[in-house]
């Protein structure tokens, strides 16, 4: 296997930490989308929608996509479970997985593709002839996380982590997604010290470094 | 088992068409988002993020996300398989789903829901207070699904659904997508006949009537 990735943006880091977790080593190769080497035909041949990560497997079949890139891993390397052990626990992953990359993840590209000098003209990833910004988004990514914060520290005020007592590919999603909303100052506000407790948790684990 | 489903809305609608390729059947109660019902005191109990769909198991535990719930009936009911066999097949159904979300249902969702007058100040589900809507993302939903047409049909050249052979929640996700996005007159252009067969195949299918 092979991993394109990228060290500095966020999607490529869900993959890494999820791989980190497994306790799993694959070979990368680094495709910085800041010089737009996501765009060369060699990595189109790879990625035809131009965006990292990507997970070309043995047989040469491409995963262009993060969470398809862990089904994957979760299916080939079952431990530990990062994706739920039974239907309930894998139902419960999967909706706080969602919950967290609409409301946070997607909420804090919002912002930061719509604002950041460095997105100009990139208000979407993955097109070669650029997205303008459409700057009232960012005021609106920024009120989706606000809405999203108290809901997750409801949540974490009864549970360890986000599915319950297991860490999971739902922390991954919310931890790096709240991390790069930092990028655009959106903290975790005072009033939610359960988030800010599991923040700082997940933060110690060895693959939030990597 | 209990589904809260609103049968005018597009998203509990990838929820029934899972449950009839199963060919299951599970009592549901409607949940009129026209008239707000998804607000009420009651439903907010049952979902906090107050958006339909809604599964309800008899254990009481709330599946609030439409994948969660098709991830979990998956589990309990594996035949057909409707989101891959196999950690390959798995993995290839997660992209595509996720493609045909993303670039598909998504920007399908942000055309109407900025422009269309039912949607005033719900430019985003879920919040009591309203959402302003944002005429630029009306222009940049229909580019998106305009870039996604021709990555569709390249895949339906070679393979009789999104994910190979068999049909998948993929599919699933990208018919209910092209179909909402006829409510906004964005169709499915001439250059893409693969995808018109595929399309036209679907719909023929009984649970595109449920």
């Amino acid at each position: 296997m092979k991993l394109y990735d990228f060290s500095l943006a966020p999607s490529p880091r869900r993959v890494r930490m999820f791989i980190a977790e497994k306790g799993i080593e694959i070979p990368s190769v680094q495709i910085n989308t800041r010089e737009r080497q996501q765009f060369s035909d060699e990595y189109r041949a790879v990625n035809p929608n131009c965006v990292v990560p990507t997970l070309v497997l043995d047989d040469g079949t491409c995963l262009g996509e993060s969470v398809a890139i862990c089904r994957y891993l979760e299916e080939i390397h079952p431990e530990p479970p990062l994706m739920g052990r039974g239907a309930r626990d894998k139902a419960i992953v999967e909706m706080w997985s969602r919950q967290a990359e609409f409301e946070g993840y997607l909420a804090a590209a919002e912002t930061l593709r719509n604002s950041a000098p460095m997105f100009e003209d990139r208000g979407l990833p993955g097109v070669p002839g650029g997205v303008p910004q459409i700057p009232a988004l960012v005021e609106r990514g920024r009120q989706t996380m606000g809405r999203l914060f108290p809901k997750l520290d409801l949540q974490l005020a009864a549970n360890r982590f986000l599915a319950g007592e297991a860490f999971t590919i739902a922390d991954i999603t919310a931890y790096v997604a709240i991390d790069f909303a930092g990028r655009a100052e959106i903290r975790i506000p005072v009033d939610c010290p359960n988030l800010a407790r599991w923040f700082a948790e997940v933060g110690e684990r060895p693959s939030a470094a990597v």
